[in-house]
């Protein structure tokens, strides 16, 4: 296929928030650069939120700064919630910040202490904020998009009604709906893009944002990829694994992600050995749980079969 | 979605062969009447090979005897990469055969040790040897279907050639296509299927074997589904990983590919709370390699975000 797409490195803050022991910040920088050498051109490189609650994140901005200067071609982002997260992340030259909210009532309370509305009214205030700031990019994360683990099987209302609110406060803004428990059907998730994409407009940069905790990772990448989607969210090495769920790992992992187009000739623009290399390394970390697949392998490693008649 | 699929139960076979602790006999035959209690209506027993070349599976008989008293209503079969497999089945009374041949001529000598026309003309024996019993079932695994881990992709020349040549010596095979590797693109499945199913008709009973080593087990079965497919082989805990492949898992998992499809309501037949329980079993074998995912947690467990702004 001669199509290509767009992966976006959510390790540094989607897999290290779920790492207790604290990651010196040398080495955060360290897995940073060695992602950016990977070819990895977007990198969500942290949140702006309490370190009183996440301690992980006390040194965003340090890391922030530190990767920009050592590789000032990637895209850096950094998540915020809130308002002030925001105004911290421009007070530090961030360019682009990652706003987040979830579509099921019941986990934006869990997650952000606050109702949909008041998280919808927040944003308006945020584009304000940031408006008429040059080359400022706006990313929103839809968090249960799919599937909440307190109400189920989300609606197709309230995503629409959601995605219509966004778009009304800025209509730049990069949309990427969450797959938040990992159960998101393969088909509700083409259902989901193919309707998003006729609503609100086919060339809009929609992104999908995957969990593996079922295995479904790979399959619901593929079926956003079929609904048009070209921007995927991925973590070295898989990391981000649920505190609630023992020996389940989260985050589709980004080696897994760049083997499964480039074995199909669609191109990510990354080196897979490079990928595989620090995947190994960072499966590694203190506290990390690893998941994915390809780290487990070099790419030219084939499976030999032997003379038991395997298939 | 109102489908329905059949999963081909093939742990007993496919992922005992690949532990070498022999597994005792009373333990397999539990594990198979677990599996059959789990809902499982279709299970490869295991194969009638050489027991010196595969003492695991010496007792292979003995089992599917134990299980087919135990179990009356199941369909068991047997793998029988030969004239002489087919008669030891025949004579132990099985009443379906799997025949393995690869598409891939390096393959082929490597699994079963004869050329891919050897194979072929030994399948014609073999029908004449089966023919006019009756209820009696044929089943083809067609192995490096799509990628070989000698020769790469595997050609759509080579592979309809084969599948008419299997065709004309007994036409109410079921065929299934294995991916031998795990390095079938998902849109490579899917265009298998499509050019089997149009050249050869829509109606025989195509199967899809998966693997799960670089993680596109799932990705696979959607895609060979979409194509119409409506039986996939599985693995219960994924047991059959490579020992070439260190850390690498094998087989797509009998829990997962049941989660996928109960997950978007398809029918399965399957109790899944049973399958995790006899998968997490399996995963405690000595010397197994377990894989998947869902076997990790309850279906009712769900992620549950914190404070931290988890997407």
């Amino acid at each position: 296929m001669s199509a290509e797409v767009t992966i976006v490195e959510v390790g540094p803050r989607d897999g290290f928030q779920a790492i207790a022991p604290i990651i010196p910040t040398e080495r955060k920088i360290e897995f940073a650069c060695k992602l950016a050498d990977s070819g990895l051109r977007r990198i969500e490189i942290g949140s702006a939120v309490n370190p009183k609650l996440l301690p992980q994140m006390a040194d965003v901005f340090d890391v922030h700064t530190a990767v920009r200067n050592l590789r000032p071609h990637v895209a850096l982002s950094i998540l915020a919630p809130n308002r002030k997260g925001v105004e911290l992340a421009l007070a530090h030259g961030v360019e682009e910040i990652v706003y987040v909210l979830s579509v099921s009532e019941s986990h934006n309370r869990s997650n952000v202490h606050r109702s949909v509305a008041q998280s919808l009214a927040d944003f308006v205030d945020i584009t304000a904020l940031v408006q008429g700031i040059a080359d400022f990019r706006v990313r929103v994360d839809l968090a249960t998009a799919f599937h909440c683990p307190f109400e189920g099987v989300t609606s197709e209302r309230a995503v629409l009604t959601v995605v219509e609110r966004l778009l009304a406060a800025r209509d730049d803004i990069e949309i990427c709906a969450c797959d938040t428990t990992g159960r998101a059907s393969p088909w509700a998730v083409r259902e989901f893009f193919a309707r998003c994409r006729s609503a609100f407009g086919a060339d809009r940069p929609w992104a999908f944002h995957g969990h593996d905790t079922y295995g479904l990772g790979l399959a619901n990448v593929v079926q956003a990829f079929e609904a048009g989607v070209r921007v995927f969210d991925a973590s070295f090495a898989g990391l981000g694994g649920c505190p609630y769920a023992p020996g389940a790992t989260g985050n589709v992992a980004t080696e897994d992600v760049a083997f499964l187009f480039e074995n199909a000739s669609v191109s990510t623009g990354l080196d897979l050995a490079g990928l595989v290399a620090v995947a190994g390394q960072a499966a590694t970390i203190e506290g990390a749980q690893a998941g994915g697949r390809v780290k487990f392998l070099s790419p030219a490693q084939a499976c030999r079969s032997g003379i038991t008649a395997t298939v």
